[in-house]
């Protein structure tokens, strides 16, 4: 063993410990979404986190390659840590083409890394957290994806949001009518996606210093006021009245624009009321995307067309929204109670009755030091969370009683074994 | 984007991605032992996947310096993959110190990169599935890993297993009768270990090969076949009993060696029968290994004895010996329904009844492409070995009901939406 003297015991920046509350906290969030995604028919993947670096190179741009986690292995293979789940979905799309069910709806929920600037407060370990449908173009499909969303935080606990949908195509209609070469109007997208957070004047400032005449960007601006739904729109709106998601929770919005460049048709985004640190969750359709290590059959050349819709949760965003609106149940702690050893003699007393009930169905914890005092036990308790205890010493075993102790109230009774094991196991948190 | 013409869509090496039926497999296996682990009362903990080098290196022996993944940052910092997770474990211990309860029960379940020899069938990412309880001493914190292992198994299904039990304290009394000196005694504990897969008579050949007498060898197989259970076994064994753990499933095993120096006490390991690959679950006692990077109170030097004890499941052993003994519920997937759609017009009928049966609480699939044939819908639940599938034609609505066809028997039934309701709910994998 090296010389350890010095080594300062600290995590990376950007990369964090999740000490059991918070782990119990993401486990609660993950455990709810694969549910819901579940009873929709979506399938678990997951991929490697390691992958060969041509596969994920030159697929974020240029942005991408420079925060991509790249080396080169003891073998001389040049790796990159997984960047997103997109690029390794379109790259098990291809590998498995044949072995693979049409739709392949699946969703993954793996760390990315991405060397990130810290001082913007972002992670370069986090969660991602997708779900997507590849190979059906049906509004079908697009409406599944925003019914999932809405569902899942539904089952979150969330009551007030929106979603807003948007499609692509109502961009290309003002960039045909204002004849604006591609590169163009994907900068001017990228900027009107910022309306939300600056206003509508700073866009056009913004876009001013980009290139754009005033008259060009009150054009797309009126253009944008006075647009419509497109058949698309309307027809995944009526899919989602059907599906029974109330009109309350989507709408029409003209002006969202999201930062991808990927997007060919449907765009999404939620609004959670009383958060306002940013989207939780977006998507959309990228038809152009999925297919780009398959190859045509008819042509043999890779780069084939797959229609794909999708959403990605913002898997941090998403828990601090729900701690700042305390959504979390009130505990997470799976353990009911801990059962104290009142001393060394009377410790077989204790683990006999820990394990009925555990037998029970009760999940328990024993003290394991029959030396500590009870108040160090207690203590334990109190500093895992844990809402009761049970002391088992001579007075109570003279009655073949046990004490049972409410951490909360801090008021204790001593009854029988039977009537303890009723209470804990109707106890609901 | 690159020119992806030439790039295969390929994983590298030893790294593997877990399509939906491996995936599910994956998940039971983990959300079992999570839930046998929290009802003992082990909380769950995360760790970064990059640690600063200097955290991990020299802490595995020359071999796991080797075959660790490690490189340079962008910010220039030496970092390494997580290479297990008893050392990030001692790094989490020593970092948040007051935060913690003492004994600090924690599992840990992630993945793990090792660049091995994959000739050897090894992984390069795989998960490893730990259980420690940090800051006991006591046989009673012993005896409750070893219980929760036998709760573990016992819970995915095995029927017929056995836990091999030895203290190292066993090798410690004839080391100190042949008068060996350390270094000695370890290599010869290294070579007993191989005696359950090439027997007595190699294993004395090869002590011999490493500079034994055979006089020597004759003499520690003598003391190991007279040596008696410790104290300390003796106790972790009567605790055992009372927990409930039938004697049929633990034993003194003094031949038992684990390859791991890091053992100051009890070893253990568990052996299934019908699995002959190896064991899935191994652990024991290492009281001087969690303090490592903690600074004693009075010394203020790194370096403070921590007392633990644990265990890690080998988790792709153990579907392999899930798999081979086929203890998988017969059906994981979780969907039990998909409802096709008949025609275009009629797509709405079937979107409504897959929402209701999702309310009910079944997991439920819509077909997304109200185009496709009823033929190809079919076999798509088949792919996904989804149970049952939904028509509803003209003819079924004429009626007011719907056809359920069962994907096994190929049978189908016309019947009300009511009475399928009530099936699905009813049906169980």
């Amino acid at each position: 063993m090296s010389n350890i003297k010095s080594i300062k015991p600290q995590t990376l920046k950007g990369f964090r410990d999740f000490l059991p509350t918070e782990a119990r906290k993401r486990q609660y969030v993950i455990s709810t979404l694969k549910q819901v995604f579940e009873s929709y028919g979506f399938e678990p993947l997951e991929t490697p986190a390691l992958e060969y670096e041509e596969v994920l190179l030159g697929k974020y741009g240029d942005e991408g390659d420079k925060l991509m986690y790249r080396f080169e292995d003891k073998g001389k293979r040049k790796v990159a840590l997984r960047y997103d789940q997109t690029v390794p979905l379109a790259r098990v799309v291809a590998q498995y083409q044949n072995q693979l069910p049409i739709p392949f709806k699946r969703y993954q929920i793996q760390n990315v890394w991405r060397a990130d600037n810290t001082q913007k407060g972002r992670y370069r370990e986090f969660l991602q957290c997708d779900a997507d449908i590849v190979g059906s173009s049906s509004p079908l499909a697009d409406a599944e994806a925003i019914a999932v969303v809405a569902k899942s935080v539904e089952a979150l606990g969330f009551k007030k949001f929106k979603i807003l949908i948007n499609d692509r195509a109502v961009f290309r209609s003002w960039q045909l009518k204002l004849e604006l070469p591609d590169e163009k109007a994907t900068l001017l997208v990228r900027t009107i996606d910022k309306i939300k957070k600056v206003g509508k004047t700073q866009v056009k400032e913004l876009s001013i210093k980009g290139g754009f005449t005033p008259e060009q960007i009150e054009r797309v601006f009126e253009e944008i006021d006075k647009s419509q739904p497109t058949e698309n729109i309307k027809e995944i709106f009526s899919v989602l009245k059907n599906y029974g998601i109330s009109q309350q929770f989507f709408g029409y919005s003209p002006y969202l624009a999201r930062g991808l460049d990927y997007y060919t048709g449907l765009i999404f985004e939620i609004e959670i009321e009383g958060y306002s640190a940013g989207s939780v969750c977006g998507g959309g359709r990228y038809d152009k995307l999925i297919g780009m290590f398959a190859r045509s059959a008819s042509s043999g050349k890779a780069g084939k067309q797959i229609p794909a819709v999708g959403f990605a949760f913002g898997f941090d965003r998403l828990i601090e929204a729900m701690t700042e609106l305390k959504l979390f149940p009130d505990d997470l702690q799976s353990t009911k109670v801990l059962v104290t050893i009142f001393s060394p003699e009377l410790k077989d007393k204790s683990l006999t009755y820990s394990m009925s009930l555990r037998s029970a169905g009760v999940s328990t914890e024993l003290y394991l030091d029959e030396n500590a005092k009870m108040e160090k036990q207690l203590k334990y308790a109190d500093k895992k969370g844990i809402p009761y205890t049970i002391i088992i010493g001579p007075k109570e075993l003279a009655k073949n009683l046990i004490t049972l102790r409410n951490m909360k109230t801090r008021k204790q009774k001593t009854q029988s074994l039977e009537e303890v094991q009723k209470k804990l196991f109707n106890y609901s948190f």
